[in-house]
């Protein structure tokens, strides 16, 4: 009976997965996004290795690849974590406890949400009392220069707020596809979204012996080169420079601003690391705000994205997920498009809407909260001022590593040079010799660095990035390791000639 | 002098913007979304009317438009928004007033965050210890089927987790472009979503004279018909409903995962109503247990997508955007592709993970805040099971209006005869006809729902989706208003013939 049950049954095949690397969207495959890639993904097993007692040359993993101050023992700002309490449990707003200002705060963002709830759906654009609050803040810090709070988009995260823009820019096929420009090195958010959205990417590159300036000569390049297989409509700006830590001069804005308005591109700036400039001769100066000096001609008519978040700044509450946009000269069509495209999500997450409530309206003066907030905030910036003078001061005197000042955001992103014989080891284990050395520097020391490639770099040159988050003393350590991991690297790849970093291309 | 210079610059046209209607990505353009649609914008505007002092035949807007149950006066349930707000402000863990299992809740919650602290990325799935909690609460609601914590993926809200699967999933060109299939009428994120992805809509009907059951025989039909143009790789399934608030019987989950199997189908299942059943002879299975109780064949083969969210259910925590999805029986290449793809925005929001992990880790029997939080969730699902009854009631009995019963979810979807002079009417004002009848609803009493075209129906039957989420005193004003405006609605355009719903096409 089985025996013949066994030969009446069909010799059926596994059925085939639907979803396969085959069948899958390749646009999605064609994304790329360094900062939690295969290094990182490595440092995970490592820990695991550790936590299970394994045996490495060094007892923990430290995550210098991503810029997540809270990981790193940034402590939160209390008055920003007392104020989204408060919302969260409205009972506390009876309790002695709790500051009066903080009070106040949070009874005017709970007004603005359906129900007094962080727990409804708020608009797709954000609780209207908070981007009121947005506009007023960047009023302030643009010297005057107005805002409109029907221009403010609360997000999730920045990163929500690029993407939006980008899906929104997209059109065309051929040699009329939208083709968007991104600094090289980039922020890998730029080069994925891109890619997923089968947009060109359009690389201009930034000035390394020139500390990373944008010269807008490289940008006429780029654009000129580009025309020739697509239509540039975007141009996207880091500023403070993300891996890169420069801080742009205002000529520098200006010069991409008339580029800009020359010719018709939609210009998106990404100024998350707005709060976060160490350097004593730079100065922090908004898009929005040189446009607006350049006169009305300009003010009223280049299209300019701006973006910041909860994330960086002196707060770093990235897991709030908080953020928001500020867009002028939209097309009103256009708007109402935007809107609806974000309503289908229904709405960023309401805390993270809190916490970015308590960045742009924070304690003043008269307040009673206003001391310690001071106190913490100054404490945050000025500690990651010192450790990124530490960085470079270490990192430039190790022979065959040249680093660019951070003077802002909070990485530092070193060329390195590797010798001939890594590289063609690299290239022997189809890797890119970045991706080589920071393995290695991970295996030995448990340093967690991400590759310049992830980034984007001149042909030749390599670097990685780092984060300058560990507090000073993991720091300190963290930088003599990667020195000594440095000079034994060159060593035993015996560079004959000379270590020397590559300069302009 | 001056009039020398004036001549001397060329008269230029104003700079063209470069984002306008005619370069806006067509793509994002075909996008609809009708649940914050133009009748919710127009509601909107009456309120700002009325807030400003304005007339209207009524005194407050209601929005039964939207799931959005805290803005409706739904109390938050008391032990998720301790834990949440223990989470925030840890200095909370050694204040008396907190209960010793929300603290212990949020203890465990802050040791899986880097730096025990909220404001860290998470992983980009979530928090590890989250999704044991998630797993373990699927074992035990799918009694005692398997579930690998490292299938699931937190999201932001379940809409976030939905479309980043379509994304994996569109693919091919021409004929062999994915078709994805759709409920008619569905949750308009669906159509959306593939609109934006540019894959092929493709539309099965439920049956509404069968209280809106799925008919696998109309899945055959509607995936043979496809076949002529399209891929159809990806079939979608709302359950409980929405709009259409039916509860799926076992029999018909089975026929569904069969007809999955043989078509080689990826399964989306929307179950983020699981918590939200009230008809007495009505039960939620999910598509993962029904799917292991056909056997390993099917179990270890059929590619199935849970979704999951904090919005619904009994807690109705919106703006937290928290959510899940498992997905079982994903290629491992594949799966990591989807990791990659995540990551690029990081981590959903931390606090709505929080909130997420109470929902599926609530207080025990032998707990302290057990006795009041069973108290809140039975107050909050006996109040909907009241009102879902009473909405039938008082729909049912209105001339020219088809209810059928509300067996889960939070909406009923009425068919409502729209007499063929106002048929006419809408039809010369270039709007859907129920588009007509929602409009003068909400101009008449101040009662914003949405029109069913924005949802889907069958050709001819018009139909509006409303919420059941006010107050029961609410509630039964709302209902008696909408009875006695059709029925007004109904002389006005003097209907002739017995005011008729259609049945099936």
């Amino acid at each position: 009976g089985d025996e013949r049950t066994a030969r009446r049954t069909p010799t059926r095949l596994a059925r085939e997965k639907t979803l396969t690397m085959e069948t899958l969207n390749p646009q999605v495959k064609a994304v790329e996004y360094a900062v939690r890639g295969p290094i990182v993904i490595k440092a995970g097993e490592i820990e695991r290795i550790l936590q299970e007692g394994g045996k490495k040359p060094f007892t923990e993993v430290i995550k210098a690849n991503i810029g997540d101050a809270h990981a790193m023992g940034q402590q939160p700002i209390t008055f920003l974590r007392q104020v989204v309490a408060l919302c969260t449990f409205p009972e506390l707003l009876d309790s002695p406890s709790f500051p009066e200002d903080a009070k106040r705060r949070a009874q005017r963002i709970l007004q603005g949400c359906g129900g007094r709830s962080l727990g409804s759906y708020s608009a797709s654009q954000g609780v209207d009392c908070i981007r009121q609050d947005i506009a007023a803040y960047i009023e302030q810090r643009d010297q005057g220069v107005p805002s409109n709070w029907e221009n403010i988009f609360l997000t999730t995260g920045a990163s929500d707020g690029i993407v939006s823009i980008l899906r929104l820019l997209v059109s065309g096929e051929g040699r009329a596809r939208t083709g968007v420009m991104i600094p090289i090195p980039q922020y890998p958010l730029y080069s994925a979204a891109i890619a997923e959205l089968g947009a060109v990417q359009v690389n201009y590159y930034l000035d390394e012996d020139n500390c990373w300036a944008l010269d807008v000569h490289e940008l006429h390049r780029a654009y000129q080169a580009a025309k020739q297989h697509c239509q540039p409509r975007v141009l996207c700006i880091i500023n403070p420079g993300n891996p890169t830590g420069q801080v742009q001069s205002k000529k520098c804005i200006e010069d991409v601003l008339h580029f800009a308005y020359e010719e018709n591109l939609f210009v998106m700036a990404d100024e998350v690391y707005q709060e976060n400039v160490y350097a004593p001769d730079c100065e922090f100066h908004s898009f929005k705000k040189v446009l607006y000096e350049m006169g009305p001609e300009y003010f009223n008519s280049v299209e300019l994205a701006s973006f910041h978040s909860t994330s960086k700044g002196y707060t770093g509450e990235c897991g709030f997920r908080g953020g928001f946009m500020e867009i002028v000269n939209l097309d009103p069509e256009v708007k109402a498009q935007l809107v609806k495209l974000l309503s289908v999500r229904l709405c960023p997450p309401v805390a993270g809407q809190a916490a970015m409530d308590v960045i742009v309206n924070p304690p003043q003066p008269d307040e009673p909260s206003f001391a310690q907030f001071h106190k913490e905030k100054a404490s945050v910036l000025g500690a990651l001022a010192d450790k990124a003078k530490l960085t470079e001061q270490i990192l430039s005197a190790v022979p065959g590593i040249k680093c660019n000042p951070v003077q802002g955001a909070m990485y530092a992103f070193p060329q390195i040079f590797i010798p001939p014989r890594a590289v063609e080891e690299a290239k022997a284990l189809g890797m890119q010799p970045d991706m080589l050395y920071c393995l290695r520097l991970l295996e030995e020391t448990g340093i967690c660095v991400v590759p310049g490639s992830g980034f984007g770099q001149r042909e030749g040159t390599y670097h990685f990035r780092m984060t300058i988050l560990p507090s000073p003393e993991k720091l300190k350590v963290l930088l003599e390791k990667v020195r000594d991991f440095h000079i034994k690297f060159l060593k035993e790849n015996s560079a004959l000639e000379e270590p020397q970093c590559r300069v302009q291309a």
